[in-house]
């Protein structure tokens, strides 16, 4: 194409030729194109036409001129921006070839040729902004250790320094004999470090420590978590069941022993028929009054103790929960002491254990079932807090309803609700320190001819990681408010606190799920080898939604003690009535915002921390008094409250969700306030931030449906939330560091 | 309290001590209203608040009388509805008591009592209608399955009857190098039924049939899924790239021997850092024309082909994805055949093999890492459908652009973005038949007095699996469809359908992801025990979210596919006008709808097909044309496209999504108007009813944004999801029975 003009269609050959989305269609409109232009003689039209023929195409080295010939021109030219505009250069101007634009863009158009985009790929990229994000973290690392560690530091760093022991190598292809013995030796070695017995009371050897112990719990959780299992088992479970449910004669008798692990045991309640209806557990234990003993017994074959931890290798004895029947009469589930295994580790006679065999995780620990055929066991077995057989041989107990008895009892064991969403979430700041490291350092793609780019700097993988780094955060500040609270428990809070335990077990463990599966997504091939112990973290806490209650029945558990509180606090008025005024009372105060608040899209309001509080509140409160009402209505027209409930069991999962949003929030927001350290307080305040508005914008369907917000708004705080991810993406190494956890638990990978 | 009109407060009295949720200060709220009442003589209020010490509670026997008591009364007297209609009852219609209505409803309310409810739980329950819900089958299930089937009826069947043989009998329990001989010898007995090569060419010993080729796959998928990918690795990955890149004298050299598993091989492209990123690999192929060879070279460690199936064990040969490097050029990736080991296994010169060791999943295959060290291959080893080495030793091609080539060669192995999806689809019908059935056996809680139900009639259970199941069910239309078009492709429709395919290859492997959850939690700790399957359905799918296209990254390609499509089809005007014209077209176009439509929450309307489907269309194309111009207006203010494209990538994946769930709808809708059996057709229209309203539920913040919908439609919308799960709940497992799974893939809980 000496012919100067003619090079005119240079950029145009070039693109339809290496532009691999264009199609032979394409290839005859250009055709018809050159055809129709009259002020090209047929030489021309037949010498341009045969660099466009599909059966003929170009050579490679065609293509790399023309490509050197339009980088060059670019170069030399470089306010050119359109496809017309080089078309020009390139023909040096010619005064035919200036007086195509109209033609040159509706060619453009018919080709599907983003022009700008054309250009744009033809120039050097190395000024893209993507390419240039990187770690750089805006605080003292160490400073947001500290916060996160609290009082709790001392022992925190002493259970990292066990952990992180050649001994305690993590081995990703133990089988599972070996691993289960080794899980039990590693619990051995805990329990000299004094670590198992740290709750007990001081008197029978213990630490007398709970907040230490819940500390020990989370941590130990950063680095195999069938130990942790086994050590909850063993030590919390088993040993905690019978300081919470015996008396003093059962402390004397067995504390020392379990913490120090020369007991193992087991804690027995779930049944193959009966895991979340416990009070439906079919195993009985029936006194004999004559010789002052219980028969413990398995009625049927699905009413053996099933998934006990501890029962199929190690455990010696068990708390065993069934009913206890006297004289033919049933008085509702109780705990009782049954020995499993003599010091050898040989079965008892009337024992039959069954080994649940692989599972999908935690496979360090020897899940059983037990089956009981009329074993004797002595009076003094039965763990008698709560109820007793008397010495006449009658029940006692000063709790006279077997209901209330039964809950009283399940309360005390609130402590595992405790433990495994602090494991829970040990288990996703692990997942996010490997997924967030990794991303920061594996690069794919770029812009053309440049370096490519750390995959954490491509929005949809801030989003999949930094939301929930920031709810992780979140979770954190609320699950230390949980311990707090427990541990300054009195009588009058414990229904709260024990609808809260409930509420964030299931909140810390179903975030742990999720995010773990973006973790792995976000690993890509890596995140699947077992060896970047993605694999195991997931696979171990996907039954922790299950265990220690399944999330969805607590769910309904917390929404009822909503609603029970929630009809509490208005008993000045008829409930029907009093209903309808909170729900019109809380539309109105709303209402009453409009203007000001729900088209609000100014940066400032929607950082503000009392619009997420109150939105979140808001969403709380309403969805409640919604629920409340719907549930009266469905009853007063005939329903049984049974059905009632199933009907509107979806809103009620909604009111529990609401309720536990709004205390994360609020707990994450008190911290904040606490820090003092400026540079903390800011990085921390960007999480909190992140977390109100993701949060928001996953329910802005309600929050539109509620009219809250108005669709302006909604579309603002989905921005303000990729603005945040982006924000907070230089920081995001240092905020996963400042979980400091010990490099031995960070698989391959980091 | 043998006066009568002091039995009126025994309601209250059980209540309050039976109720678990009543605290210490409710008692208070008790006594001080029985103190204040003058009507009570001072023996009489001494007598009531001694009932009501908390010190000093009732004994059980007590609380039963008591019960007995009131139990008595509503018996005698069914019509009382509230708690002092009861108490005028037990007071014998005392005057006093009478006039108690207000005090009474306001003592309850302060008690946080809702008396109908406390009536109705002392009333016998069998009339609960959740109680009744139970399978029973609206319409034949084998026509069902005989629709699923279709054409493939007769090799899906052959499929079922291999595996359901002893010798593919699954075990959970294997070591990792017992199950990848297993897995090879599942193989083996597959070839010799001549299923291998099911999509091979006759002339090479092949069965010709590429519809039976994915039937297969699908089928399979239903026993092991480490099966299934070896399977895929060798006959679908292994042999068609020699298929697809090579030509008749590798066809002739290698196809037979592939298809009865002679010549076992690998898939060598991803290396440990390229994956999505398949351009920038780095391995290289170095042509000498003097010995008419090339030198296969691992220039670093993180250029080793990482995660290759076939290669820790069993590969023979591989293609390799490599560099062409000429005399210094480099014309881009191209494949070579390259020898690894000889015939008895030893590992040949130059060649290292590494083990990707244990996985989260498919640990029956042996993937493993390959690092060439200046290995020597033959010119004949160039896969040379696409370009070659020519006889002067130039690169030839009929592509002259390197990019343009490179897709092309991708095109053809769009083979198995077709396959994975498909095998995901049969992972989740498994899930969901397990999950389904157990949830109708599965019994827990009930009305007071009752017996349990099956834990499918509880409304979240429902939506948690008959959701899934109806989206598995339009995807499996969809995925029906997608065969087709690639069975039938012509060139001009290959970019839509490479584009199909990856959208569905997301689409249905995400939605396995999260359907596998939940059918795993729907199952509780039985969903955790290998036994019953859902652990290795669940893990062994894990990575097909990753794997043959990280999905995030194929939905990007889909969405600028889309993107493509939507300029050439508005050629006529500028770029910019267009995409305003058409986005505040579709704008008006529902302003005119609006009356009539956005607040329609009839019955009928809700639905109507037609509705469902204008509004999946109307919300693609508006998230398209708004995509645009988005990306339209960044480059225009002076972004970088790369960097553009990175700011919206949140909304591309939207613009996939959207694009994905109409073509999902159309596809199921279209299927079911072909469909003659009325009870068919009346059963998978509520299915499609239920996926189409769950979707829109699930994007009503889009909807309500765009003002598509007002409040009232997506509330309507919620409740009519939660109908449908109701009404098809009877015919859910007949809906599972109807895929037909034989029984052996079923695990131990079915």
């Amino acid at each position: 194409m000496k012919n100067a003009k003619l090079q005119a269609f240079i950029p145009l050959f070039y693109i339809v030729w290496s532009d691999d989305l264009l199609t032979k269609k394409e290839f005859f409109t250009l055709q018809y194109y050159i055809d129709s232009q009259d002020w090209l003689s047929v030489e021309d039209k037949i010498g341009l036409l045969s660099r466009i023929t599909i059966s003929n195409p170009p050579s490679r080295q065609d293509l790399t001129d023309w490509k050197n010939t339009i980088e060059q021109s670019i170069q030399d030219n470089p306010e050119v921006k359109s496809i017309f505009e080089l078309a020009v250069v390139l023909s040096k101007n010619d005064t035919t070839v200036q007086n195509l634009e109209v033609s040159f863009a509706k060619l453009e158009n018919d080709l599907g040729i983003l022009g700008e985009e054309a250009i744009s790929n033809f120039k050097t990229k190395a000024k893209s902004f993507t390419v240039n994000q990187q770690a750089e973290a805006s605080f003292d690392v160490r400073k947001i250790t500290d916060l996160l560690d609290g009082e709790q530091a001392h022992i925190i760093n002493k259970v990292k320094s066990i952990i992180s022991r050649p001994e305690f190598k993590l081995d990703a292809a133990m089988d599972i004999g070996v691993y289960r013995q080794k899980v039990f030796d590693w619990c051995t070695i805990l329990a000299k470090e004094n670590l198992g017995n740290m709750a007990y009371p001081k008197q029978y050897g213990g630490g007398g420590n709970i907040a230490d112990y819940f500390a020990i719990m989370e941590t130990l959780s950063y680095h195999d978590l069938s130990l942790v299992i086994k050590f909850g088992v063993q030590f919390g479970l088993w040993g905690m069941s019978i300081q919470s449910l015996g008396t003093e004669k059962h402390y004397a008798k067995y504390l020392r022993d379990i913490g120090t692990l020369k007991l193992p045991g087991c804690f027995a309640m779930t049944e193959t028929h009966h895991g979340s209806n416990v009070k439906g557990l079919e195993t009985t234990a029936t006194y004999h009054h004559e010789t002052q003993s219980f028969t413990i017994h398995t009625p049927h074959p699905k009413a053996q103790k099933e998934y006990i931890g501890n029962a199929a290798l190690h455990g010696q004895m068990a708390t065993v929960f069934a009913k206890l029947i006297i004289e033919e009469h049933d008085y509702g589930v109780n705990a009782f002491i049954v020995p499993l295994r003599d010091e050898k580790g040989v079965v008892l006679k009337g024992i039959t254990i069954g080994d649940c065999g692989p599972k999908m995780g935690l496979n360090g620990v020897d899940n059983g079932t037990i089956r009981f055929d009329n074993v004797l066991i002595p009076k003094e077995n039965m763990l008698d807090r709560f109820a007793c057989v008397n010495e006449k041989g009658g029940f006692q107990s000063p709790i006279p309803s077997d209901n209330r008895r039964f809950f009283t009892m399940l309360g005390t064991l609130v402590g595992g609700r405790i433990g495994i969403p602090r494991s829970a979430l040990a288990a996703a700041k692990t997942g996010l320190t490997i997924a967030i490291k990794y991303s920061d350092q594996r690069k794919q793609f770029g812009p053309e001819g440049a370096s490519e780019v750390p995959i954490l700097n491509y929005r949809m993988h801030q989003r999949r990681l930094l939301i929930p780094l920031a709810k992780t955060y979140a979770v954190h500040f609320a699950l230390q408010y949980l311990t707090k609270r427990f541990l300054n428990k009195s009588e009058e809070q414990m229904q709260e606190i024990e609808a809260l335990a409930a509420g964030l077990k299931s909140y810390s463990t179903w975030s742990t799920t999720e995010i773990l599966q973006e973790c792995r997504e976000a690993c890509g091939g890596k995140g699947y080898l077992s060896e970047n112990r993605i694999d195991a973290l997931k696979n171990d806490t996907e039954v922790y939604t299950t265990f220690e209650g399944d999330n969805t029945v607590l769910m309904q558990l917390v929404a009822k003690n909503r609603l029970s509180e929630f009809r509490k606090s208005f008993g000045e008025m008829g409930s029907l009535g009093i209903i309808n005024y909170v729900y019109e009372n809380a539309k109105s105060a709303i209402a009453e915002k409009n203007p000001l608040i729900i088209r609000n899209t100014d940066e400032a309001h929607l950082l503000d921390y009392e619009f997420h509080l109150q939105a979140f509140q808001h969403r709380e409160q309403t969805i409640l008094a919604s629920a409340a009402k719907r549930i009266k209505k469905l009853i007063d027209t005939g329903l049984e409250p049974y059905d009632a409930f199933n009907v509107v069991q979806h809103q009620l999962i909604a009111v529990a969700e609401a309720y536990l949003d709004r205390v994360v929030l609020e707990q994450f927001q008190i911290a904040i306030a606490a820090v003092e350290d400026e540079k903390s307080s800011a990085v921390l305040t960007k999480m909190c931030q992140l977390f109100a508005l993701s949060q928001i914008e996953k329910n802005k369907g309600w929050y539109l449906e509620d009219d809250y917000m108005e669709s302006v708004k909604t579309k603002a705080i989905r921005k303000m939330v990729n603005q945040l991810c982006w924000d907070i993406r230089p920081d995001a190494v240092a905020l996963v560091n400042a979980f400091a956890i010990p490099d031995s638990c960070l698989g391959a990978l980091v």
